[in-house]
């Protein structure tokens, strides 16, 4: 039922979700890339990584073929937010630690987590699986840009980032198993990874290390 | 008939080994994040990441849903190994340099060269296959670690590593070829990469390197 | 239809280019990975990976079992270009650097270019998606050796190396849609990629970077 495009493109939260989620993280990771000083061809690959690869990791992990490599209107999305990005380009000092940037990348990852649980809990994983799928979505595009500049995946560093859409997809199955419909879940869903995140940015939220008592450590 | 999970979770050779290498390499990959001082949150996604980017490749080659999304023993096992190796690195000095550690990266490379040669070879693949399959089942969740952390996969680096998972699936597929019931091939397969790597470890050995006779080397 | 093996391998545009871009990338490949110094296991995977990553890749995008652990053929081939690659290590003084290494690079990029786009347009995804798979099956293989390497995938840095693949897959979308056979359109992509690379290389093309105006750039 995944397959049936034309309900997904009107008025269902997975088209809502997606629309939002592929301008945000082409708009991200476009600005990761103009600050690199990659050319225009590098900052439209960066950008559209951005804002494809987590997806194409959770159609592939469900095995079907990536949507944006279906449907039309997923790369003018993607193409929009690279267009963006290099417009604040041309007018921002910083496009990569702007708080425009910034709350895109906030969106980004809570319509992105959301647009996972909703396809997790489609193809009918477990609960882990929701979870997984719900965060290898969000954080997937950031991972793979990061890669692609040559920096180790943030998301590990930056705490609560990958977090929030733990604790987002986390809401959505325990909302879903309680017996509220879709729309509802994903809101909830989308609600607590952007509250999450941007609480932990605005107070610089820390997760404890784990100390490591040996003498050797450097 | 490699979907009947109920089959596969009691009393063959896929889960023993499945269960040996979840456990062994979340251990490791959580002990390698542990001493990179990642917090929780980050060595428990390393930990997950190494137990499962293996087969979960492995699964994406044959064209099915990764068995970590769907089994909720999986996740369990995986969890269990990254609290072992947190208990451990409060009382050992360097966790993922110890022995314990690398004796269990070595039975972890041998029981995930054994789940990829079965799961290849109810697959239906070329020799090559299954020895690839093998090797990437193996060695698929350490690279995968290794690029979280920011490092060089090493497999290619540290000499027989990945090369005792070739030796591994190779022996699999001569054995079962020979005609050998799934259980003794899995038995041969196991034991044939964890003594190699042991043996590897223990005398250091090495792989020649193409003398390259040009004066432009540097 | 794809998976009509027999029919592929004897005669049709798909068998010959992906022919010669296995050989090409396998020895491109194997050279970057002599120069690095790893040993004759290492240059191998490397190798293997640069000529085969691409194609996998392009494979579980249209969700069937890479070609690569099917056909005996394909690992053949790769394994002839390794070959290749350490023979020529011995008589070369830079083999990653050298003029035949560069053309055949080139050769491959574009012969990959050119299957791609023949499975995409036989997948029946969208002309964005014709034009992205034969461009992931081009350099796939180049990123991931880069990573292998622990480079930055030195295709967003090298100016006109996948735009060549962009232009290609774009052309034999354009020939296809008005009406060519796919021997035609595999020909068009082939030329346009190659000669658009080609005379990048000798004449040194850039690409615009995006100017940044502020003064917090480093």
């Amino acid at each position: 039922m995944s397959q049936d495009f034309v309900a997904i493109l009107f008025g269902d939260p997975f088209a809502i979700m997606n629309t939002i989620g592929l301008v945000a993280f082409a708009l991200v990771g476009s600005s990761k890339a103009v600050r690199e000083e990659f050319d225009v061809f590098g900052i439209t690959i960066v950008g559209l990584s951005m804002a494809f690869a987590g997806g194409a990791t959770r159609d592939l992990l469900v095995t079907r073929v990536p949507l944006a490599l279906q449907s039309p209107i997923e790369i003018s999305l993607g193409l929009f937010g690279v267009g963006l990005a290099i417009a604040l380009s041309v007018g921002l000092s910083s496009p990569d630690t702007h708080p425009i940037t910034l709350v895109a990348d906030a969106i980004g990852l809570a319509a992105f987590a959301t647009t996972g649980a909703i396809v997790a809990t489609e193809a009918g994983v477990s609960a882990f699986g929701v979870v997984a799928i719900a965060t290898i979505n969000a954080v997937g595009g950031g991972a793979f840009a990061d890669i692609l500049l040559d920096r180790a995946p943030f998301i590990l560093f930056e705490d609560f980032y990958a977090s929030c859409a733990v604790l987002g997809g986390s809401a959505y199955w325990v909302v879903g198993t309680l017996g509220a419909a879709e729309s509802t879940a994903a809101v909830v869903c989308a609600v607590v990874t952007v509250v999450t995140r941007l609480t932990a940015v605005t107070y610089n939220w820390n997760l404890p290390t784990v100390q490591n008592s040996g003498p050797l450590n450097d």
